[in-house]
């Protein structure tokens, strides 16, 4: 990816980070207000206002991100889940993941930290699409006919459920729109066991074989000592060489060839 | 398997590869549209008759691969499942998998893309599994009594569920056919949910023990510097043993006996 | 457990394996015909005591294994499982996984061949949990009140829904005997799971790590190429100390001093 | 965490163990006693009496180690389970989770026996977790409108069938307390499918690999081997170099220098 970026690209995406993070927040913040105030009015219209133009921030911040890219395919084929972000109004929730990815950036140090850092990214982004999925849901199953979801508590509740994959079917979304986030979250489920049966057994594996790795650098230690023990060899066969030389005795021709073989 | 194929089967499934591929997605789309808009009068009669001739052609390159193999019980042995296909209609849909391996091979490559191949691979069979086990599921269930699923929209989404082993019991199949569909959804569905997290552990594992593989890199790194040191002491002791000569002291009758012991 | 044989339990187990396997099959077969035909009168009779003489048969195996065992409190402690299955009537079903351990014992090999092992033997245990399970379930539940499962289809179909984790719900036990062998099925699903991932798992380690063993290989073939360089070496030091001595020099009392510290 | 724990502190925690353990199970006995038995009267008050004694006795343990503590809001960041035990009387009875950190205490042995913890760890807090949910769930859901949870035998079913992610729905907790149980007990499902296949995964890779395993252990052998002949040689250096000597020639100027480069 370095490779598609020019210097004024990243100047851009450095400049633009934080603002956008924050932007992206305030989105969700009005998103929830719409759908779990539902205000009407001149307050319904400023929300809806306000949501159009963060859109068309992140629209132009798309535009001029596409604009700096040296390769523009190069560039657009790799930032496809923004494009959809920009272009889908439908997922645009999603833009809250900027938030996470930010985070992510906050927090890169190397070995055991790399666990640590997946388990706490995995906990936000479920905390995350158990919140903003439910209030999606809300919004598309509330009004719907046969609907079981009408609160955001329900909604919260069947987001947990379905994002473990217990799927009790107490409630379950009954529109198109409700079942495509299902989708999203039972998908989140399954990497979720995922990331944590991963995590658990990337320890495990490690405790156990913390003997192998020990083994491993005692054989390092071995080769080193190997290593020091011939350099005084080599130093001493010196000695004997130059006092051979001393007695006058040159047999340069000698030198490459091994007499033994 | 290699020494179960002659040249004569090798150069035979090379050529069908290809056809047998764009066949078995001719065969998804009239099993989709016969399911789908329920054709009937001369439609009905052409998409019936349209099975019938793929099923022939299917069944035809059974019989010529089988004979042309030269160990034939070997052979049918190793090929259960083509027979399986050929011979149930019921399962005939799995033919879809034919494109699946076909995409398989155009992927062949080493190292960090094999788990990129992994993750490509159980996708493309979820979604295989879903739209053709939700069209199946569909005929099974349609006209069934007491069954819920009714509409592709509904199976879509029962296979989804299932699949990700929710499991909500908004729907479910009755029919006995549905059911072994559903048991075909749920064994993926374990097995996609393993595919995920072995995927991920190995990056997980990979990433942590990367200072390990660093650890055997200084090791080998070491010995290499030993082993040329080694070869100038070698050397040295050549030049020696060459000055020892030129005295005139031939003392080969010791050449293979260590007098340390 | 080695040290907990003497030489005529060994011998007993050896020549009783396979008959109490046998009988382990009849004693399942009993039990389905019991459970599906519900035989009365004469055959009823029959069945019972086919049962009564089968169970007389695994306690009278259990005492005789107690009594030639050398230390009988650790033999029970290592034999709490065929305690439980001669006391308790309830869980004789499991007796069948005497098939399996011997299914086991007949695949030993090494290597990949454990992944092979560990899936046909899951496999094998997860078949046998849902056809026995339904069937103990059946039993339970047929003439509860409230409950829903009627037929053994619906028992195999709600056995297969629970192992795989998906529960649906369609039907679920209401007796305390349905509900322990439900908490049995879900135990072995999620070791289903496990195992299913598990294996993924290794296989796709294994394949990442490949050029990591490589690495270790040749630094194994470089320290044997170091250590056949160091006996040549050797070697010419001898001629080398014998030429020295040759002149008379003998310097014995420094053999074992290193005159560089 | 060591730095953090004056002297005293450690005291106070070793003092305190087994004391407080005991009232945890205490705890939880009465806390049973409260739900199943549902005492009125002088009893009811006996009960309640109790646990708020009990409550006093963890606040006071709570405030003596925080004040025993040398850095006081470094002990507060890594005691917040503690706190929140102390402070949130809904969740107090995940004071029995202390009996199960003692348990650990008490087999802390190397190797393989790391996975047989883990196993026996993660089984008692899974029997723990479903039989205090149990009590809990039952507790919050008995007298609920709509609720089915009405005696423990179903809130130990319903614990169960959420543990395992099963999740059948013919239970389901409806109210907020209730719901909050159950996240907590789907979490452990999640963590007990993490735990299972971890375990399992680790124990084949270290299968698989133990013929890795042997090949490090051959080339440490070998190093051993290289080691011990280079110290002959260097033994038998020092006997020619004591050799030249006698003949007069010293040649110290020479000593670090490599006359091949």
């Amino acid at each position: 990816m370095v490779e598609l970026l020019s210097v004024r690209l990243e100047k851009w995406e450095k400049a633009t980070e934080w603002p956008l993070t924050v932007l992206s927040v305030v989105f969700i913040a009005i998103y929830a207000w719409q759908i779990l105030a539902e205000p009407t009015g001149w307050m319904g219209a400023l929300a809806d206002w306000s949501m159009n133009a963060l859109w068309v921030i992140f629209a132009l911040d798309y535009l001029v991100s596409l604009a700096l890219a040296p390769r523009r395919w190069e560039w657009i084929k790799h930032h496809l889940f923004d494009l959809a972000v920009v272009l889908l109004p439908m997922i645009r929730p999603l833009r809250v993941l900027r938030v996470l990815s930010a985070l992510n950036v906050l927090h890169r140090t190397g070995g055991m930290a790399l666990r640590g850092r997946i388990v706490m990214y995995a906990a936000a982004s479920v905390l995350m699409l158990v919140l903003v999925g439910g209030l999606a849901v809300l919004d598309a199953e509330r009004y719907a006919p046969g609907s079981s979801i009408k609160s955001y508590g329900e909604a919260l509740w069947w987001a947990f459920v379905t994002i473990t994959t217990v799927g009790y079917g107490d409630y379950s979304p009954v529109t198109p729109t409700g079942r495509i986030i299902a989708f999203a979250l039972m998908l989140a489920g399954i990497a979720l066991i995922g990331v944590v049966t991963a995590t658990l057994a990337s320890w495990i594996v490690g405790e156990v074989s913390a003997d192998e790795q020990r083994a491993t650098e005692v054989t390092r230690e071995q080769v080193e000592a190997v290593s020091k023990r011939l350099e005084r060899i080599e130093r001493r066969l010196g000695v004997l060489a130059a006092g051979e030389a001393d007695r006058g005795q040159v047999v340069s021709s000698n030198d490459d060839e091994d007499p033994d073989d």
